[in-house]
């Protein structure tokens, strides 16, 4: 019966991400568009075992799509992994009579709004809101284009500075299980070398690698260093393992950390976020669940929250190539 | 023959964008892991025809992936479009035992290289590089994204003043045969209503949306214009209409001109550029000519150069619709 | 008596600029740090005489430090020209028991507050806020730094389109009566001539200046103009001038418009925003009255608003030295 | 005899800072200006004693005026704090009929230059170039205002997610003698408390000033850390003290590195850069030696180089109240 829902629920979850404002304001907004109530829920499960909402119209998202972070706010829950949590949960939504649910965050997130739907059966849709591109069933997740260009324009200012002195510099940016911030930006920074999670290319590579940049007369180098790199060091023990087993560096570390969360997200991911809220929403309209929206060949696609959080993410190895073509 | 190619040149023609820079390295970059030489062609085909080249190795194009315009500088040549012009380019590269050409531009670019390669059935690749993203075949071209960026960011800066004087203002942005920049920019910045080439809505229509978007509270308004409009009104005359015709606003006008090509590429356009760039060396290697390397669903390909030229980059409907629904 | 004020009020007018919301937040912490009650008038003088106001304390105005324009909203108003708009402002203020008002605002401003104080010798503070850096009393005016890092930002974007193709551009920036912008960004653009609205170069000397550094090997030129620049002639028929009046050159037009009042405010005008919001209470709760605050050798200063209004804001010869060496 | 000067060269030493190029580009423009040869070293006094030396003219220093770090490269040397070492730079310069040196660099750079004075009887001119403003003799040194700005934009990003998470971050900025750094962006950035060198608060004062500020309902707090603070923990201990001594903070950690020192300069760097080259070159062809060129009340004003480094650059004492307010 598709046209059931009269009243919806947006809720931000798990890690922040630039477009989860952007995404918020298209829920309430599509909302909107088709006469259906819509209802905001402050920090994420916790919030809405509280019953902490508050009902939205289209003003109320007015100037949100140009900022960082969740005006939601976003929080970890270890109620809700309970069942006497998500009995909260859904009491507090049939008070409200609410009739769908819209979860943006990440795969825990994801796991969250899955066994809620799976125990009342509750409408859920799900918007992958992530800097980590780590989700199955999208080729962007939200945050992510952002985290690219935040984590660039770093790299940019340290190489200024890298080259004036003809220094080498470990740069550790996001990723504990996926290495796509390490490689986009290390591609796109003009790093000599990434490491990533996904491939343990060794130390001695990585020596051998920086002692051929150096002969190629390049006078500084830039090595990008995922956070979950496979090589079993972090970024300081690197920094020691070279300043002791190669001469003529002067080493220093660089880590990112969590600025690149925040940020008034690209036109991208503002665009991106637009089209999941409209998804989202017309799709619990249209009488789906227990599904993700995402961006796949250009296109707004849904995929099972299933399949979203058990699939893999990979790497794209193309990009592994031309990022050794581009050290050359 | 596919390994005939012992020396390739590159050159940048037509209008500039960001990428180009980080397009010229990866060609250099990717000759020089291949072992193959690789010349540089300043000025596009006026340089072509006067030999204008220098040698390249990878050193040359070191700090250059974040830099905006061309370092091959671009212009437009009416001689290349001559037999006499094109022949002079030939026997240039003659002497210069150069075996293909890798050739970064729009389609007035890719027309000169077809004619070219018919001609002397000389091997040439084409890299779409053009802020417009008005080529068939990709799904975005070299400085696409980046431009989006830049338009934002105005947007973002102009909203402040709008919204703070209750302001309505019409804003004029690249593209005069299509859409795509206006329609991404204006999802991004909350415009109410966008102006493109492909549609003409009507004045009618955008007094009414006008007229609504004051209704609904909204204390500002922008309106994005793209310059080949179909309205039929340049941005200057919009402005006179509703000056005349609505009471109760006061218009401004913005025309982004220019800065719209420049600036450091972001991070997608320099990874795109480095793609491309590998992608159309190693298909020259290959044998393939008289083709451009393209975006496709994340994937390098290679489309005809003829179908590129004579196919249409269309507007995508979704953003359309995601428009209407977001401005509510 | 010192200390009889007990209430204040705080309004923005006349054209907005960036940091005037770190200024309202410091007005408002500042009362709230002395145990002063704090109202904010929206709509400048327009709210003033409505009463359109709003209790203020220290959470009010979160998040609101790195945001442009004015949450207060502006306007201009002719009501308030007239001495019975300016009754009706004295009886709201009566009415809610505001003993003090700081203005943040432009010469229109400074000059609405100095009548009414004059009036009903109600105690009145400005703090400059404009872009123009055009007021006597203080080296900076709020706004001006941010937008000097927006002119200089989009004209680095221009020259790498300029010096790709080997274009001249005339750029125009704001600046009716005095180039203090011009001046600055002109230098810090790498301008070959810089036309101001105090200096009438005269176009010979541009056309000699543009010839001079083609000939000296340049191979593209960028002229910023102050709107109100002396030599008589818009920007469009300074273009017109040079392409009837000089060979090979292929002139382009840039006017940058509205976009130079937004954007977040730069760290300068943020922290020149917070003392000039401290100094602007306390001077009213230490009985002064009348004065624009300002930053002269890097302190606080207060200027009388009369001399505020009357002097004028100079050009800095020396810059206009520095320009002209630069450009050899 | 103020005209004896021929050629002057000019070196970049220390650390770098963003500006620097802007000020070689006005040395090497000065000099073509007033018709004086110009040579560039580099590598600071490493390549002065090896001759590593470049003629310079107009040309030369294009398109460098917005880029970060420095063209002529950074470096510190041991061999120029020996007798041996000078003896060999002062052989190499009168080889090369230099007749004064312009350093640019901190005082550890002036130090060199100095001693080099006392011996040779060389003229010298200092510009400060450092981002942390620990200069006497000048208001701004060269890079300051573009690190500040680089600081508070990472601050904006941080508060973003810190803002979603409730959560409390500890940011560690430059300034290992002075706080200058941490004052100006702290105020800028909103952050609740700035530990810097100059002030030991004493961790008592970070406890209650914590706890006040979340009584009041601010639901996330930024402190900033100067790496040289004088509580006299590092800022992971901070972290550590306060998980351990409070309840309910979700702490984290952020060293923001290197990136500082990189970045394209500010307008305002790049006019100052402008006018200390000036001001450094005429003065040495005026006949002055052994002074540093300063920004005193906006103007160009010399400084003894002795007094330069001995002095101390103070805290202004008006911002700390400042913060202590704008944190109520």
């Amino acid at each position: 019966m598709p046209n059931k829902i009269k009243k919806l629920a947006v809720l931000t979850s798990g890690g922040d991400s630039p477009g989860m404002n952007a995404a918020i304001r298209s829920v309430v907004r599509t909302c909107a568009y088709h006469k259906i109530e819509c209802i905001a829920v402050y920090r994420g499960y916790e919030g809405l075992m509280e019953g902490d909402f508050k009902t939205m119209n289209a003003r109320s998202v007015k100037d949100i799509i140009n900022k960082g972070g969740t005006i939601l706010k976003s929080a970890r829950s270890d109620e809700f992994r309970t069942k006497e949590g998500r009995l909260k949960a859904f009491n507090k939504l049939n008070e409200a009579n609410v009739d769908g649910l819209v979860v943006i965050g990440g795969d825990g997130t994801f796991t969250g709004a899955l066994i809620f739907n799976q125990e009342y059966n509750f409408p859920v849709m799900g918007i992958p809101g992530t800097i980590d591109n780590d989700i199955f069933g999208t080729s962007h997740t939200l945050g992510f284009d952002t985290a690219l260009n935040t984590v660039v324009e770093a790299i940019d200012k340290i190489r200024d500075t890298a080259s004036s002195h003809n220094r080498l510099f470990f740069i550790e940016v996001m990723g504990r299980d996926v290495g796509h911030i390490a490689l986009n930006t290390g591609i796109a920074g003009g790093a000599e070398e990434i490491l990533i999670p996904e491939e343990d290319l060794g130390l001695d590579r990585l020596v051998d690698s920086l002692n051929r940049s150096k002969k190629s007369g390049k006078s500084s180098s830039i090595v990008i260093v995922a956070e979950g790199d496979k090589i079993g060091k972090n970024i300081f023990e690197l920094k020691d393992y070279v300043d002791e087993n190669m001469s003529g560096y002067d080493v220093r570390v660089s880590v990112l950390g969590h600025m690149q969360r925040g940020g008034s997200p690209s036109c991208f991911d503002r665009v991106l976020a637009s089209r999941m809220g409209v998804k989202a929403v017309e799709s619990l309209l249209e009488g789906e669940s227990n599904f993700m929206v995402g961006l796949l060949n250009n296109k707004m696609e849904l995929t099972p929250l299933e399949k979203a959080i058990k699939g893999k993410s990979k790497i794209n190895l193309e990009l592994l190539r031309v990022s050794d073509i581009m050290s050359t």
